[in-house]
């Protein structure tokens, strides 16, 4: 709403619908109340409509933004407890937990876009669901839906933070982008000399990473690593070029019952008490420790520049058309692009160096899979995806993961149904006691 | 100069050197006297250096622009008459014509980047020495001068007049630009609604097409050929897609003694009689009649881009980096590209629908091949440009047109002095009269 | 029947369907009783069966040939007539004519593969309808049918006789073949010592081209031409590189009425008195100046290594894969290939030459194009084909042949119905005096 | 010299020379003694010279075959045993181990073209020193000598396998290999229906997988991943995908001192006390212990095939030219190929699934980075390298092994002599105490 209301003067907006799920209906009560209150503290007359009825929200809409969560924050806690139950990464986005999120949302937002195919065929989606761009991809090359961006405050975080690294301010620096979400890598030039600033900020980042996500651990790259690259990695690449010390830390939080999704859990219990105080008009402190910082203003921003064809480069989820030569023409990457009236157009970047462009490559693949896995229900595939994927330990005990997770988010992937009552039957249990429990109560 | 003294604010100028052969002497002096004059009448104190010695004027320079004419309007003449005089269309940029103009710049642009790596190893280069986009390959490709960006104001001068056609102002239409120089094709967007309107611009172009350029016959394309394209042509394409038509109009002009070359130096000859009025310290009217209208202000505008890192797109020919998928991920392309501190950033475009894909594969083909003959001096190369360049008749006769044209630019192309030699032996001789007549003059 | 004949022992046919439609009736009583003599008269015991209905013959076939002409030799003489009457080449393969072959022939090649899809699902088809490469590509890449191999005798020609020219025998010479049907390029090498010889093949063309086909004027390729690429042409390639030899010596023979269409018209109507003759069981002398000889033979060949699993290399019209990676990955092509029991495995032949490249690219555009303009009936996508064609003379000129040959084709050209009514109504008729009175014949 | 003795007839040798350097002089004599003996046996009068001076044994040879091991077995022992030590798989052809390799071999194969451009420029050089694609790919696309065709003995023994798991004999199927050595993938069909018969190995594969190598460990695949793809691994694969299980089996053999390094050590010693028997003149049994069975038949077939132009589809590594469209076209791959006398022309395999290009492209890459780190001796690229091999845990333990590495393998890496210094001052040492022991034994 914040960020609606700073551009109501270039944005119009005339109403807002907010729509959850009936599990979600005292939430969304609570955040449409705030939202109310935030437009009735501000001098524009904007009423915000609540829903539980997607298709009453979508009609005619102009923008449609999501961001959800199949099985609410209990799945993400099976995401991240399952796989270091085994002595792997989670990784909500791209490691197995990220994988599974995929194969919970992806038939939910096929449903969304069929919905606007119907109810709002000229409106924009604008995707910050997680995993943000196997969701897009999913979105314009497997429904065939054009008119959608897939968003991230990963680089938005980069390019706020690299300039102050090198004493400089927001402006100084130019940055080019690739890659995939949350697998993107960026070169950096000095905005008033030309000049290739990439390696100087791996130096910088030696001292003190600002660029790194809150939610990630801030563990140093290796100097050495860097400076072979002609580019820079983003905060996740740590799983995949660190990933030993990263296990470390993921494996103590585990024992803590300190993973993300838990302390993430328990900061939103605190938020929504917070919410609602009916005194409450504007956003609490305390949001800035849930993560997600700069994502609404990334969305409004988007929408802002697609609304007024302002040409604001942006880090975007969209369709490669060659950006990227590395990858099919019609992967969708994330990258670099000029935000128009009529969608995003992608800064070509170039070949990237061996190195890099192998791993893009891997992500890639292991997305392409996974999001066929999803929406035919096909177990092999699955299974592929979790053998190639180097976020998980490959072999039999990839296998025993894959099935124990199937088992545990059993109540979200109906295209699974049938495998996982094999597997029930064959006596396939959730080993963690805390996603076990989940399970039980049903969640 | 005019460009300069308008955007002195952002872009300030300290010195400007003009550079001439000896040949061009007197026309430097008059040149630069009217270019002084025209500092001296404004608020600035901007000096106009002019030297014969282009050593003395790259030395520590910033940006260098190349805009020349190996043998000047004489060869230019030529160019177009010999084709004619064998009943094929000279086209001074990409045809027989635009050929022999690369074969004759290649080894001086050459020399004048080897200059620059050792005198200003830091300055840009802005070509719009034509044929623009050959030039640009060689000197990025061939030459591997990165720091380059080649120029052309045809996409200036369409994104000027296709929002009139429309009834619209500048900036009210969104466009894409990809193929290459003289060759590009484009899509055209409402930038209020984002409605592609490439088909209705199709439309107009049968009352009035306004985007063609005033050097190039303004022959009507067919519009059930422009709505078989999801692009539109630009004026130059009259040549390949009208070529019948084009030759008749040409032909007559050949007979008048108005080739464009002709009619060119006739208003050159009035020009510089008014550049030498001492009262004069604006850009005559009849300026506009010379035609490459907006290249200077596309030359400014671009190196203020560059200053300033405005991000502004311009269209440009730079290095592809996989923006057109259907060309080699380094060639060079005219390309929509962002313009900042470190160069130019290409907005990738996609595939091409197949017809314009085949004819823009076949013209860098041509392309790379001519470059290759004007580096090496390789005959059988410049012969083969010759047989698949869609603007000359195939076969013995193509041959014979090249060995006539080799003899008549002789003077300027000493990489094929041993093949001349044995030419002329032959007996091989110049047959259109006016063309013979500036070789005898040793012109 | 001969090339079966000769391979019983490998190949045991057990029966033979021959079909024609109802205009063919005669003709195939005549091929069928020849066909059937020629088989009694061999030690073996195999039935022609003849029919008019393709159903019944598709029924339960392993292997298809399909060579037909739709509108018989008077469709030849109207596509290669009427191009020249304009002063164009016709072409009856990939100009003009060739084009229009492709318009008349899609539909029914379309209809025969889902007959198969029913009756015979895994038959294997081997094309020999001309144009080969673009049919090849109706069936495989629109169509969908995988089990499709194209044949063309131009490459076993060469493969014969290039040997010859350096005075060597069969089986001394290497080949690589790349490109597409009618439009391919070879390298050679001497079997003997690894020696690439291509261009002392190139030589030899010189003296005495014994690789080109008895129906394209024997006119001489430049040496130097030749000596530029890395790679020999084909025999078709004369119409695009010595377009103006070729047009002068084709419009003699227009003004002769001795087109290859009226040409072959004559000896077919003599070859069939000769079928005829009871007494005849094996081929007439005759038909060697048909032309498409060794066409029979290649088919045979072909189905027998498909039989046998032989791993022959021959050159066919099939799925990319990759080889010639200047081309689309899934674009059908005219390569070197083995054949197996699995179909053909294309030998990858890296990029070619530049100049090579591009109207290899420029051509496979033209098909594409033309293919698409013939499974939608899309006017604009016709004209677009016309209009880059390096055989057709772009501009309104080109508009008016193909208006003209639309109207000439009538009677073959359902999906062009409305466009046709339309262009007669606008009172579009067929100029060429020949071609109006087939028209009027209802031919 | 058995593969040679039996194939004389068509492949008439006159001399060969064995070539060793000083610290294998005895093994030169032991192996050259029995050689001469095995051809003294033999009916055909050929001298076996042996030599310390490579470029003795280079002067005007018709055929090179390297096949050697910089640092002897010992460097074996190191290349596995320390990757163990740490936890790692050592894999000694593309893991840690085969990186190591890489970096001894590469700059000794680099001086050995050198030496044959000077002293026989028209041999082809057959490769088998592993990593062999790694290796080939220097050769030929690092030094630029294309006379270069690589080799390994795995799809030879797929070949000889697979058809027996089906109840069948060699010859009743085809093949169709493509990937990189040591990573290859295959599709397999019925040679006598063109069946597609790859999932039914799979299933075989799960009973008895008879195709895997002697030197891995026969851990089986899991059947639901293998039916995922549309094609088989290879043996190697097991190292990639049952990564966890081969970590186990290889740790345990670490434990006991039988890692393969160490058990072929010893084979290698008993097998030259067997040569050195005067009455030996075949092969001994014990060969078939050592591994690389049917490699020196791989050779001699591939030097009869080349020499006789035989045209026999082998497995090769070999210039891609576009055969594997998923990687850069002038990569080295390995792919079933056509052997003639000018070279390997491959058979283009299309696109891979997602899942299996996504591992190949991560490989090819690996293999680029580790190569440009071997011949310029960049000590960033060899961790970059690492940090991406999938073998190799990654973070902070990957640059401790590959500084450990270094310093093992001092003696052979003079590119890295530098920072090998510089590790040591900063006290980097050998932690296996067996490896330790090589390294102050000097070997």
């Amino acid at each position: 709403m914040q960020g609606f209301i700073k551009r109501y003067n270039t944005l119009p907006i005339r109403e807002i619908w907010l729509v959850d799920i009936e599990d979600g209906k005292e939430k969304l009560e609570i955040v449409g109340a705030l939202a109310q209150r935030m437009w009735d503290a501000s001098p524009y007359d904007v009423k915000v409509h609540l829903t539980l009825d997607r298709r009453e929200a979508l009609k005619d809409a102009d923008f449609v933004t999501t961001q959800f969560r199949v099985g609410l924050l209990n799945a993400r806690i099976k995401d991240e407890r399952i796989p270091l139950s085994h002595g792997m990464l989670g990784q909500e986005t791209n490691g197995a937990g990220g994988m599974f999120k995929l194969l919970r949302t992806a038939p939910v937002i096929k449903g969304i876009v069929e919905d606007m195919k119907e109810l709002c065929p000229n409106a924009w989606l604008i995707n910050f669901t997680n995993p943000s761009g196997m969701i897009t991809e999913t979105v314009i090359r497997q429904c065939g839906w054009k008119r959608c961006i897939g968003l991230c405050n990963v680089p938005v975080n980069i390019m706020l933070q690299e300039p102050a690294m090198l004493g400089l301010k927001e402006g100084d620096l130019n940055f080019e982008f690739a890659g995939l979400n949350h697998f993107h890598f960026h070169r950096v030039y000095n905005a008033h000399t030309g000049e290739n600033v990439t390696h100087q900020i791996a130096y910088k980042m030696m001292e003190d990473d600002k660029s790194n996500m809150q939610n990630i651990q801030n563990e140093k790259f290796l100097l050495d690593h860097l400076l072979a690259m002609d580019c820079l990695p983003c905060g996740y690449h740590r799983y995949y070029y660190l990933t030993d010390e990263m296990m470390k830390k993921e494996l103590e939080d585990f024992a803590k019952h300190e993973t993300r999704a838990e302390s993430v859990k328990e900061v939103e219990r605190q938020l929504f008490e917070l919410y609602k105080d009916p005194a409450l008009h504007e956003m609490p402190e305390l949001l800035g420790k849930r993560g997600g910082k700069y994502y609404s203003d990334a969305a409004c921003e988007t929408i802002n520049a697609i609304y007024n064809n302002s040409g604001k480069v942006m880090v975007v989820s969209t369709e490669n058309r060659g950006a990227l030569p590395d990858l099919p023409e019609d992967a969708i990457v994330e990258v670099s692009a000029r935000i128009t009236r009529h969608g995003a157009e992608p800064l070509a970047f170039g070949h990237m160096e061996p190195a890099v462009r192998g791993m893009v490559q891997l992500m890639k693949a292991m997305e392409e899979t996974i999001i066929e896995a999803a929406l035919t229900g096909n177990y092999n595939k699955a299974l592929e995806a979790f053998e190639i994927n180097p976020l998980v330990k490959h072999g039999k005990c990839a296998q025993e993961l894959l099935d124990e997770m199937l088992v545990a988010h059993k109540k979200y992937l109906p295209q699974f149904a049938e495998k996982i009552a094999e597997l029930e039957a064959k006596g396939v249990t959730v080993q963690d006691e805390t996603a076990r429990k989940l399970c039980e109560q049903g969640l």
